[in-house]
This record gives C-alpha cells, structure tokens and sequence, in this order.
C-alpha cells in the first residue's frame, strides 16, 4: 500500500469512526460463506449493494448529506439473482427498500392489511397474493441461507462493511459477484475535522468544505477481492455525458460491467457497458408488473457464467 | 409584509419550486377542517409534524442536506393526541414513522407476519396483540375523519404546506394547536442559484455555500394562525445550552410552550418551557411499553384546555 491511492485510502479508514457490531458482522459473513461453500461445488454469491450512503456533518450526528436512492433496484434485483440461484449479501442502507418488498406499496404494513369483524388480521383483497408471495419468498430466502441482510446508514459503515464482504468473498474466487447499485456519496468531511455538537444557526450563511471520497472500486478489484465479478453502476441526470462516463468508469476502474442509468427513464431502460459493447436493456412493457432489473440480472448473470468458464480454463 | 424578517419569507417563497397537487392538498384540508368543526362545537384539531426536511443541492436531485429524525415522536403524539379527543393534521416526511407504527419493529411488514401450511397469512405470535391494534385503530382514525396524512419531502413542500394548514386552520380559532415536532433544515440552497445537473466528482473538494432559512415560526404566530396554540420544539446534542436556547425561542416567536430536548435522552425525558416555568416530563419507567409522548401530550392538552378557556372569556 504505498501508491497515492492507497494512501487517501488509508487516510480514509484511520479517519473513519470504528464500526459498531464489527464482530458480529464478521461472525454472519463467515457463516454465511461456509453454508455457501462446499466441496461438491460453490454456490455463486453476489454482494448487492443498495440505497444511498450519508455523510454526517456532526459528530453528534443532527444534519448529513444523502443520496437519494429509493433502493428499489438493489431489491428487485436482490430477488431475481436469489431465484437464478444465486446466495446474495444485500448490503442496504437502513430504511429503504428491502427484498421482496418492491412491488408493493411503501407503507405497506398499514395499506395491506384489515382487521374483520370476528377480529382477526388479514390482507385486503387488492394485495391478497403479492403480500403472501413476499412473505412467503423472504422467509423462504432468509432460511434457505440463500440472503444475509445487513444495513449501513454513513458511507464510513459502508465502505467498511464492503471491504469486510469483499475479503470474507475471496476464497469463492470467480463464483464472487459485486452488484454495485448503491448511491455512494463522492465528497465527506472527515471525521476528526467535524464539529462535536449540533452547528448553530443564526450566525449567517453556512459554508462547507467537503473533501472527495477515495475511489474505492480499484482496490476493490486488485486487491480486496482480485478474482469476484464487478459491476458498478453509474447514475447521471444529464444523458449526453451518461455513456461516456460509464465507459470512462469501467476502463479506470477494471469493471467487468457498468451499469449507466438516467435519472428520469432508469425505470424503462439502462445500458450494460463492457470491453465489447454496450448493451441496451429494456423493461418488457407488454407486462405490467415486469421490470427492467429481470432483463438485467439476466444479462449480467450470462456474463458471470462465461467468465467463470473463462477462469477454470 | 414589509419588515425585514417579512421580505426574507418572500424571497423564500418566490425562489421555492411550485408544490406539486396544491389544490388536491387545498381541497383535503377544506373538508377536514369542515368535518370537524360544527354549529354545536369545534372539535380541536392539531397539525402535528414530524421527520426531517430535505435541503436539495440540484434541482434535478440527486444529493441533498438532511436533518435526522425518524418521526417516531410526531407519530406517537399523534396517536395519544387522537385518544384525548383531538382531530390531527400530519404533517410527516415521507417514509418515516407512521402513527399507531411507533411501537412496531421498523421494518415490520417483513418481521411480524409469516404464511401458514394451509397458505394463509398470519401475525407472528409475539406481535399478535401489537399488530392488530395497529391496524384497527390506523383504519378507525382514518375512517373516522381523525386523522389526515400530508407526506413532505423537502423544506420548500414543507414551509408552503405548513402555510396552507395554518390558513386553513384560522377558522378554528383557539381550538387550533400547532406542534412543531419536525426537524426543519436552518440552511438552504435557493432554487435558482442551484446546479441543474448531478454536480461532478472528479474536480477536487467541494464547497457548498448556505442561506440560512428564514424563520417562519413569527409569521405562522403573527399572520398565518393568530389563534392558535403554538408548541415547537428545540433539540441540541449540547445540554448546557439547550434550555436557554430553547427559552430564546419562546420569547423570539412567542411560542405558547418550546419542548426542549436532548438528543441523547429525548426518549427519556424533555422540559416543557413556558412563560411561568420550565416543566421537566419523565417517561413512566415502571411501564415498558410507556413513552415520553404520553405525559408529555397530556401536560400539553391541559394548558390548551386553559388557553381556550382564557380565549372565550
């Protein structure tokens, strides 16, 4: 670790609170690999990553900035790798969408469900087989060992966590895949420059200084987990930039896929840029309640088998 | 309007983006202010708000200040100021604690219900009791005209539809109680000196400069709702500080009563700070399932009581 990245990378982590639970994360992930890894044959296991990271501006943490990300697409897409076959570690961010939970409404504990006359619960009518399904598929998924949730909320938590998963990930070598759909923040102040208590206002304008957050995705890929599968995402509100800056991120980065979506149609399409090509995918509109994450996990997990054929030769 | 403090407001306004559905939210608001009230007696009728404001820093948003708040305590004060007799106006940001929720898991559509052999769904026993009086009193507020949901997501959708509540609220008199349990954002970006566009990494630190918000507790006091009975709330990480501060603002916005609390032991116990007194309030520790929202909205209700009283003589 001696290069001018790892370096502002290590300057990060020493900056970086120390991780609540450290232990008892490090317990499930173990766990959770060992279910998935057997001599008869390794399950494939993909980190999902999902919702938006903050970036706290107190210690005593009153105001932060965020991301938006509803974390709809870590979710669907969550579902789709777990009925390909697929162990997913769905690394979240605390509060947003959560697996088997994406086609329903969000507050669905309170619009899904009645209590008769006779005073028992039950779902109304509308929702009556998509409730069922989501609780039935979750359950089903979080005791078959085949979906480990674990949330974040700072992006301190979350890149933390992510180096853990990734080297708690390498001894599945190619069977490793890294879905990175999180919105991560880009600039942080560091920790030991954050004011302690709540800022005051009332003392005129507020500037802030933000520093940039170190790329982590390149030593992702050299040296927390060299042999896993990377598919970053790159979101931009601005389409003309959109492609180029995908491209521009998977060269720089060594991804394997990058995901590009536009603000406003990341619902109905996004392109899969790789070393040969870029690959539009759309939702199937002939179906209502299809989304684009089924064509796009499928792609992806096409790839992934081609490039584990590719490894063992 | 022609103070200083006045042509600041303007300017916030005139520089805020349009609310969307204002005349679908006009019209919900008429018929529950019409539903409670009548010849024979106005029911009182609180706007309780609760959650954070959002401060975005593009206008097609991809980051954005946020201040925490889960809204569990706008939401449980919701609940027991419906019990004593109030109709309630929630004023909430999107995707936080819901009322008749705040004692349920955070996730509890996933956590409290499982699908039996039989292919039905029911409550996890534990939650039996919890989930069912849930639903059943979240459906009898609704139903009963109780209880009206207004979801926000930014400071600018907040302060318009605080405004509209107030105005519409103003023919209630003193039977009007304002509790300003949200966490408003004192800092904000104006509409038109903010980036279109996601702003790019890649250019080194970032600088964001920050109005502050103007204060809107004043106008809400002095033109928006004169009637009414107004509490807000401080919260501070600094103890030392807190209960002066929040006694500034009672004199500043002439507040009827400033909730004064910590952000450590705010679940355990606050102050009530009026013009006779500070009023410390414990949550009843004898009571597991007890709250500090109990207490804390009785003591409130009670020196309503007196302010209507004192307002008809």
């Amino acid at each position: 670790m001696d290069s001018p990245l790892n370096s502002e990378i290590e300057s990060f982590f020493d900056s970086a609170p120390p991780l609540n639970d450290r232990a008892a994360i490090s317990e499930k992930l173990k766990e959770f690999i060992a279910l998935n890894s057997s001599e008869s044959g390794t399950r494939r296991v993909a980190c999902v990553t999902s919702g938006g990271t903050t970036v706290p501006l107190e210690q005593r943490c009153v105001r932060y900035i965020d991301n938006f990300s509803s974390g709809h697409r870590g979710a669907a897409s969550t579902e789709h790798l777990i009925k390909m076959g697929y162990a997913v570690i769905f690394l979240y961010r605390r509060g947003t969408c959560e697996p088997y939970c994406s086609s329903l409404p969000d507050d669905a504990f309170l619009e899904c469900f009645e209590v008769t006359k006779e005073s028992a619960v039950q779902v109304c009518q509308p929702y009556s087989e998509a409730v069922k399904r989501a609780i039935r598929d979750h359950h089903a998924a979080v005791a078959g060992g085949l979906l480990l949730k674990l949330p974040f909320t700072t992006i301190f938590e979350y890149l933390q966590m992510l180096q853990m998963i990734a080297v708690s990930s390498r001894s599945l070598g190619p069977c490793s895949m890294f879905y990175l759909a999180a919105a991560v923040s880009d600039f942080y102040v560091p920790w030991k420059s954050m004011a302690e208590h709540k800022i005051q206002s009332g003392s005129g304008p507020l500037d802030i200084q933000l520093l940039q957050v170190p790329k982590m995705l390149s030593v992702l890929r050299k040296e927390w987990a060299p042999m896993a599968f990377c598919i970053s995402f790159k979101l931009e509100t601005d389409a003309e930039i959109l492609l180029e800056k995908a491209d521009m991120a998977r060269k720089k980065y060594g991804m394997h896929a990058v995901v590009a979506n536009e603000l406003l149609s990341r619902k109905e399409q996004v392109v899969v840029v790789t070393n040969n090509g870029k690959i539009p995918v759309y939702r199937d509109k002939t179906s209502s309640d299809s989304d684009v994450e089924k064509p796009l996990t499928k792609l992806l997990v096409d790839r992934h088998s081609v490039y584990i054929k590719d490894s063992n030769t």
